[in-house]
């Protein structure tokens, strides 16, 4: 997305036990800027906790500033609730970025890219801070849009409850590229390659309601989830 | 997608403590159809677990056989590791339908159609029954793929991991529809609306090492990921 700028001094971050990439680690990535540029092109991550051993994975939006994750919702979601107690959570974002199809069934696979961000979230209070992350999640899916839409009063203000999650702990896993089949089933006439999968946008349906002089913005006309690292 | 044909004797599954919507319920749906239709579509799953308090969220393919669904993957794997010594799991696929657009910051959303599924998994050690759910990995992303490769050998089969969780206690939760505005914000000149969105395929990309007469094959040229409701 163009309106973002990485640091070119992106910072390694420190893989931990939980965070380090076990199965196949030549594919986990541990810079900061790798990290960021996957959460910023996503658009729901899944939140994972733990109440009891009884594990909740739960999808939501999120915004990123700087180094802080931010998901919100009601005061009355079970797993805000659960999570501003300062419980440990993990959450994941994934893209899908092809099918990736092998001569035999075994060496099947998908091109993605993902993060997980292990830590435990805070309770935003501050009510500036609280509105910056509210501008991050709309500005994240819609750059442009926080300027043209009534912001949020007060009172919406404080019914919603806005987490922060620090990047300090986190890893990319990414898989890109061909299959990689055995040697010996090279020889078969079987077709191989990828089909390349990406989030797709068709035209703005307007709300009914709306008066048919207000035209469609060009950040909902010409839709698209870029990759950002195509303009960084 | 037309291969699947859905039972018209749906069955209502039975919402537990863990798997009842509670924010927004009109929203939550106990059909199997429902359920199945919305795993049948999606192509990756986020499995949840915890070990001593600490959850993981890790993205991973599936595949679904009747009211079982199927995860697999190395034996190495930490996930499966973990998940085969009978411990609670939490799965959830989640697809995004569109960006909901209103005239507030606050009522902004998205449409989605997620499923939640509780229970333990277990090893599938029987190995027709192992074969049948590598099988429904490549046609639930692929269909006719299967018949086309190299199928498992013994070596490679052995060397799977296939854990199988009941689709008993599950739950789908589907967001439809224009955004629901304040009324007094019906009258701002601020465009609203739906952006859909949908899991896009571009032009195959054939193995470099593949041989120039082996044709893309019709199901990677004209991929689509339709809703299977549009066929039953």
């Amino acid at each position: 997305m163009s309106h973002t700028e990485y640091d070119s001094s992106s910072a390694q971050l420190i893989p931990t036990q939980r965070s380090r990439i076990k199965r196949i680690p030549q594919r986990g990535q541990y810079d900061s800027t790798a990290i960021y540029q996957i959460l910023d092109e996503g658009l729901v991550c899944h939140v994972g906790f733990a109440i009891e051993q009884q594990p909740y994975v739960i999808p939501t939006a999120y915004g990123r500033v700087g180094d802080k994750l931010y998901i919100h919702g009601s005061p009355a979601s079970r797993m805000l609730r659960s999570l501003q107690g300062g419980i440990e959570v993990c959450i994941t974002v994934t893209m899908l970025d092809g099918l990736v199809l092998a001569r035999s069934a075994f060496h099947h696979s998908m091109n993605y890219r993902s993060v997980v961000v292990f830590g435990k979230a805070t309770v935003v209070t501050d009510s500036q801070q609280k509105l910056e992350a509210l501008q991050a999640f709309t500005e994240h899916v819609l750059p442009g849009r926080w300027d043209e839409v009534r912001p949020p009063s007060s009172q919406e203000l404080q019914g919603t409850l806005v987490l922060s999650l620090p990047l300090a702990e986190a890893s990319a896993k990414v898989r890109t590229g061909h299959p990689i089949d055995d040697e010996a089933d090279y020889q078969l006439p079987v077709w191989a390659g990828i089909v390349p999968l990406h989030l797709g946008a068709t035209e703005p349906v307007s709300d009914p309601r709306l008066p048919l002089e207000i035209p469609v913005p060009g950040y909902a006309l010409n839709y698209c989830r870029c990759a950002p690292n195509s303009n960084s």
